[in-house]
């Protein structure tokens, strides 16, 4: 077991090639971590996940304190074991869940209390308790418990958001259990005035983390201003640690946050757009429910190496959607996690040949051009049927 | 290419070990076909069915000419490429479903006419209708087209219907496109009434088929009788010819069964039951929604060598069943599909090595008994969270 460290090897502007040692193995960055909010990676197995290429998944505390609870899946061996997931977990601290609950939470200065959206128990999250339950969780990469507006918001309480999360990870820092190869990320708030988020890497450093993330963004305020804070943020954030962009986002997003030296990415676009008909491509993204797929013998896409891709083609996809049939959801998913995936090698090897300029130029033209044509991807010959 | 046939490798009493020769491979029998309603096996990629052993799959007419639709089936190349499968496939009349529709279906001498569960609109299902579908399908199977009357029903309801089902066998013949490795199965309808089993075989013997089927059976009538009527009707049946009990059924069902002479199943039990929470084990069933398992750090089953059993424990998939996730349905399918898969090959082994009367008994005993006790199960030492 090794030291949790992130070790750079290739840099091309901003944009950053690495490793991220850990206690549960090395993950090449920049990376995509699956979402799996409750113990599965939704409509997956472990061993499709693993499949795509995936190197490190991520856990909800929110979730996972209400079922099947904390202290559960500690008796039952940690979540790695519960899940069948060796690698890597990292788990969000349960803060942006629970500041989603609207009316059914009640923020202090201590922390939070809310009524569970599955049979309104009254639960409390405070830092302490929140690091606690992640190390229950036997989570590699706790997060600090935080805080954070929904954007647009008045300055004042956006500063007033991220004073608090900053005295909550100080909290969440003294809690947390040091040790060899598990790491603790501090999150940068701050919206996007760059003043507060400057104050609020400060506040980080000053404690001291093994990573640090971009909290409190993708939350309405669009991808030029998400841009925007990004190139204002990130170059005042150690040069020596991981930097997580939380929930985001659309490949797109994932290519200029990379650009603006982001290592690490978690989002449910992926799974989520999985099980309501949406591929993401090479070509941008098809909707299977549309009738245009009904007799469309392609696969989804010509360079994925994915079983929806290369057992199937589009009607049958089509059909299993306009059939309601859980393969449906299941093959869409692995698909789009396999082109996340995919996705994040390419910018990666582009980034260590130095060629990420050039990489993202086709990336962005290919997302922007029309469906494959027929001379880039023939339709198959069909075997005989009487 | 070879003939379809049926050959004969060894016996025990009535019961049969054999090989099913076909167009698209040769399958072990006694085997249990998995249900692959609308081209797909609930909940399952085709590599998991293949995994868990099963030789043969079933599709079924109703639902693939509402949805994709034959003509469509055809022209994106058959069953077989359409969902991945290239083993042998049996695909049923569409008789059954049709029936099952109540209100919605309008008998005729010639056929049926109904309205699709769906979305109301009107279609015709007659002997030569089917058969053209099983044809444009691809099946390697053709069932003919039946009708059978929900049990009990007055003796002079099911002779007509059987009498009606005997002239619709012979059209259905008459339409059916002979082929290297294809085949057409009649059945034998009559209810629970010997005396018109008997004359239903008569017909269908006349006729000439490659394989012959016990269907009407598995309707309520309940096993004491289905049995009985297995005993009175198996016997009268072609010896050269596969036999296949239609929509049948649980592990003790299978096995009873085969000792009668019955060398195919079908049935949607195991994968219907892993949907809603309940697994099939060689000590019974569990419910995994059930609290008791909570906590249990145990496997389904020791015996087992599916995903489910292999990679998690029962708490992990009680966890998934409560919290509604897709995976939880997912892996008890693969276990209840492994498991039948399992069975068949057991009693097969045993029917070889001259030991199904020992073995069945075995069965039955692990079928009564108790889960695994601590001793024959233990639970497993958990590594240590902090």
């Amino acid at each position: 077991m090794s030291a949790f460290r992130w070790v750079c090897e290739s840099t091309e502007g901003r944009a950053r090639a690495g490793f991220l040692h850990t206690a549960h193995g090395v993950v090449p960055t920049p990376t995509f971590m699956p979402v799996g909010t409750v113990g599965t990676v939704k409509a997956m197995t472990m061993d499709a996940v693993r499949s795509t290429g995936a190197g490190i998944v991520l856990g909800n505390t929110y979730h996972l304190m209400l079922r099947p609870g904390a202290e559960k899946v500690r008796a039952l061996g940690g979540l790695h074991r519960f899940m069948d997931w060796k690698g890597p977990i990292l788990t969000d601290s349960g803060g942006f869940q629970v500041m989603s609950l609207g009316a059914l939470r009640k923020l202090d200065q201590d922390g939070v209390t809310f009524a569970s959206h599955i049979d309104g128990s009254k639960h409390r999250l405070t830092p302490e308790r929140s690091t606690d339950i992640q190390h229950a969780l036997d989570a590699t990469i706790t997060m600090c418990f935080d805080e954070c507006p929904a954007l647009p918001a008045p300055v004042e309480a956006i500063e007033a958001s991220m004073r608090l999360s900053m005295r909550w990870a100080a909290r969440s820092r003294e809690a947390f259990a040091r040790r060899e190869g598990y790491g603790q990320f501090g999150i940068v708030q701050g919206g996007t005035e760059l003043g507060l988020r400057a104050e609020s890497v400060r506040a980080l450093t000053d404690i001291g983390f093994e990573g640090y993330a971009v909290g409190g963004l993708a939350v309405g305020e669009g991808q030029a201003l998400m841009f925007a804070t990004l190139d204002g943020t990130v170059p005042l954030m150690p040069e020596g640690a991981p930097r997580y962009l939380m929930g985001v986002g659309t490949p797109d997003d994932l290519l200029g946050a990379v650009e603006r030296g982001i290592d690490m990415f978690d989002c449910v676009m992926p799974t989520r757009a999985g099980r309501t008909a949406r591929a993401y491509t090479e070509r941008g993204t098809l909707n299977l429910r549309n009738a245009r797929h009904a007799l469309d013998t392609r696969p989804l896409s010509p360079d994925c190496d994915c079983l929806a891709c290369t057992r199937h083609d589009r009607a049958y996809l089509h059909h299993l959607f306009r059939a309601n049939e859980m393969l449906g959801p299941m093959l869409l998913t692995w698909h789009n996690l396999a082109y996340y995936q995919r996705l994040m090698r390419g910018i990666r090897a582009a980034i260590v040949a130095g060629d990420l300029a050039g990489h993202a130029g086709r990336l962005r033209a290919g997302w922007a051009s029309d469906d494959w044509t027929p001379d880039e991807m023939p339709y198959p010959d069909l075997p005989p049927v009487p």
